[in-house]
């Protein structure tokens, strides 16, 4: 059983302007750096800057949280409601890759995405997950965590998520590689759903 | 299809003295501090010492791996070579109970572990998954990592893996329970993983 999330919400457009106000930080590509220190420095955002997962471009009205070196995004197609990805900016295919600072910011942010959308979707567990490598169904090479919020009766039975999450694995690529399927879920309806998660967050 | 680690090496007891020498910071429970400070103290571990894994208690000799804050054991079953789990040492059901040191810490631990087995089980990819409450499959309420090396052909298809992770769940609670059921692999052969596993670690 696939549940789809259906946004019901009024479409709220994202403008760079109030991106910026929750995403402050530099992201590896798409920002200009004002400061020549990574840290202290604050960035301008134009229309075409993006998030790089793999080779693909992630709009920034797919993403509604991000720390330093960290971002989350909206699902082309959540299995679940609330069943999002948390990946690093630096794009590194295995998660031995990622240095300490990046394996906490990134963990800290899937906790704390977990927990807000966990309460938000009333749910009453979490599932997290990392396909690290082919042999482990990762078919975007750049880490990613599978956070999706869990609630009693989601699926019959509960290692089906794990099946489902296989087949969503692949449907990823499939649909990055595609974006003409993209009408599957419109770019309106994912900013929407990221808008109102940014909330949950800030 | 379930494949069952076969240890191939002589047994090597492991003695109270030579497991100090690979987890010399202090546990929860089951440690004497001689000094007063967590962070400085001199620990000594008496034969009844143990870990805590929710209210069950783990041997020593179990324990591979620890940090100042997590470690990791093998398995009474596991479902692939080198599948382990990582644990806090402080046991909270819920992933975000966790401090933030214990997040890193946790994570930084599951990452080298998972490294270490592999290479160790000549494998090319990792598995790391946390069930997150009773909804996502969780039975012993303690946070937990399953982490397991992943290769080509393991499993006929990569999905299979989770139906099977969601199976050792459920049955690493029953054998916790059932401790007569330890006869399925007993200590020596698990202590004897375990200290294969330590000296990648050190």
């Amino acid at each position: 059983m696939v549940l789809r999330f259906q946004a019901s919400r009024a479409l709220l457009p994202l403008t760079p302007s109030s991106f910026l106000k929750f995403c402050p930080s530099s992201i590896q590509l798409g920002f200009t750096s004002i400061s020549s220190s990574p840290t202290k420095s604050f960035t301008i955002m134009a229309a075409s800057d993006h998030y790089t997962f793999g080779r693909y471009k992630i709009d920034p009205k797919e993403v509604f949280y991000c720390t330093t070196l960290s971002y989350a995004m909206v699902n082309l197609r959540p299995l679940l409601p609330g069943h999002v990805l948390v990946c690093p900016k630096r794009e590194v295919q295995r998660f031995a890759d990622l240095t300490a600072d990046e394996t906490c910011d990134l963990w800290l942010a899937a906790q704390r995405v977990g927990q807000k959308l966990e309460l938000y979707h009333k749910a009453s567990s979490l599932t997290f997950a990392i396909q690290d490598g082919p042999q482990a169904g990762q078919t975007v090479p750049h880490v990613h965590i599978h956070v999706l919020p869990r609630k009693g009766g989601d699926f019959e039975k509960n290692d089906e998520i794990y099946d489902a999450l296989d087949e969503k694995e692949k449907e990823l690529k499939q649909h990055l590689d595609l974006d003409k399927e993209r009408k599957d879920r419109n770019m309106e309806e994912m900013a929407e759903e990221a808008d109102q998660y940014r909330k949950l967050l800030l």
